[in-house]
């Protein structure tokens, strides 16, 4: 059922290729418009045929567009909000997918028309891979939509964009934009930071060599590797536009982990295990929420 | 084919009770005693069948047994030396699957008769999962085992404990105590203890909710969790015996991490982006090296 006219996409990676396949599949549009700068990867997003056109200029992409959507990273909303603000249809709802929410009126208000309905989201879900091959419709599947309006949005806007994430398969919450970036910090951006920190820690030792690291990472160590494999880009865009929450997030975590350092220097067992215990049952509560896999390992292959 | 007479395995966890069925499997011995201390699991080991023999009396289940397997938490060894040390026969191997080795030495050599062959070892595998139930006989499968013999240990017998293993379907690597510390300490040992630390600082949030963090935890806190799930006993000994080297590891964590916050902090994209890039390319390696599965995101289920 289509929810829109017209929908465009700028930026065709992981998230924006699955939102395109996902529409396609739900026919949430009559005519879905994809614009990427990256014109090395246009051949690729035209033989998978993700959208039925696909613009050289980004501003002929959202002409008439009912629904525009960033996707690319956050750092270069600024720029492409100066070049698309004067060619937005009165009434369109701009969104995005990016991964902090605060930041994004900041740089998108200076250059969106008042008539256009910025209605900033974000998808929490995603995988380890990047690029237009690594999509698939089912990405948002049993994930949640933030969508952070501000206080005075057009409600029958984000009513639409709420129906759009839920055919795509989501489930729908409204936030504040402030109290996203601090609900993200906790649980997506520190744990990156520090996945690609001890990635990058094991990395450069001198004592352990590369060899062995790879050799013995199912001790534990291969578990980070997943999301310190993410896109560079995105996640140095994310810090850069995230760092109040991020810094105080970190703090939190940088002082609990001196005391369970000082724990184990004075060889206190009982703080040690006492910390230990508690954590299983958050996985659990994860899985019950439908939000991982109930089976051990991650489903990891373990048969001949 | 038999490669002991007799194996005794003493604890029937997640690794013992794999072990069990792998011994089962291959026939690597004529006869299989198990010893447990916690008797309410008894009556699962026996519906299993994971044992020929499970006793009641520790120092009974070693007896005549040539190959002797300690599958407890290593807090556990010196009171296991004390009491099976009189009862080991000549020439047996005394081996365990602790994830510490340099003080399995200092634990053990006290009790233990010098024509014993004492060779410890670490198969690198496991889940986040405890107890005989959670065991399968291709855990070890492609998995690498560790031995840590003495300068002075047996050849034959170390040959015959790295057949042992291979028979299990691991890869063997022989390894100095001290060093094969350092090499968990990186590779499992500081990867679990941020993995416990980043679940309880989530937990213990006042302005982020327990149900937020699990709703949004597929932006990447859930990879942190299942490791954080992993036995508290087993976690609490390895830390308070592998003090040194988890300290010096947790101390260029701590020094790299600073580093990056002081990047987000002093808006230095060029830093983050320049570390972010590196760490993707040790997951492809460890893939690679076929000790990770090359599917998304752990190949968690994504269609309807």
């Amino acid at each position: 059922m289509a929810l829109y006219e017209k929908i465009t996409i700028i930026g065709l990676g992981l998230i924006g290729s699955s939102m395109a396949r996902g529409i396609k599949e739900k026919n949430l549009c009559k005519t879905l418009v994809g614009f990427d700068a990256n014109e090395d990867i246009h051949e690729v997003i035209n033989q998978l045929k993700l959208v039925d056109r696909l613009d050289k200029k980004l501003s002929d992409s959202v002409k008439d567009a009912d629904l525009v959507i960033l996707a690319t990273p956050v750092g270069a909303y600024s720029s492409l909000g100066e070049i698309i603000g004067p060619h937005l249809k009165k009434g369109t709802t701009l969104s995005d997918v990016g991964s902090i929410k605060n930041a994004v009126f900041k740089m998108l208000n200076p250059y969106i028309p008042k008539n256009v309905h910025l209605i900033p989201g974000h998808p929490v879900a995603g995988t380890e891979q990047s690029g237009p091959k690594a999509g698939f419709s089912s990405l948002f599947h049993d994930r949640w939509a933030i969508l952070t309006p501000a206080d005075d949005a057009d409600q029958s806007a984000v009513d639409q964009l709420t129906k759009f994430w839920q055919a795509l398969g989501s489930n729908v919450e409204i936030m504040d934009p402030a109290h996203h970036d601090k609900v993200l910090a906790i649980t997506s951006h520190v744990p990156h930071l520090i996945a690609y920190n001890i990635v990058g820690t094991a990395r450069d030792l001198e004592e352990v060599t590369k060899s062995e690291v790879i050799k013995f990472s199912a001790g534990g160590f291969r578990d980070f590797t997943r999301i310190a494999a993410s896109d560079p880009t995105m996640w140095r865009d994310v810090f850069l536009h995230n760092k109040d929450a991020v810094l105080e997030m970190l703090g939190r975590f940088n002082e609990d982990l001196t005391a369970l350092q000082r724990a184990i220097r004075w060889d206190d067992g009982d703080a040690l295990y006492e910390i230990f215990e508690k954590t299983r049952r958050i996985r659990k509560q994860i899985i019950d929420a439908g939000q991982e896999q109930d089976v051990a390992d991650f489903g990891r292959h373990h048969e001949d």
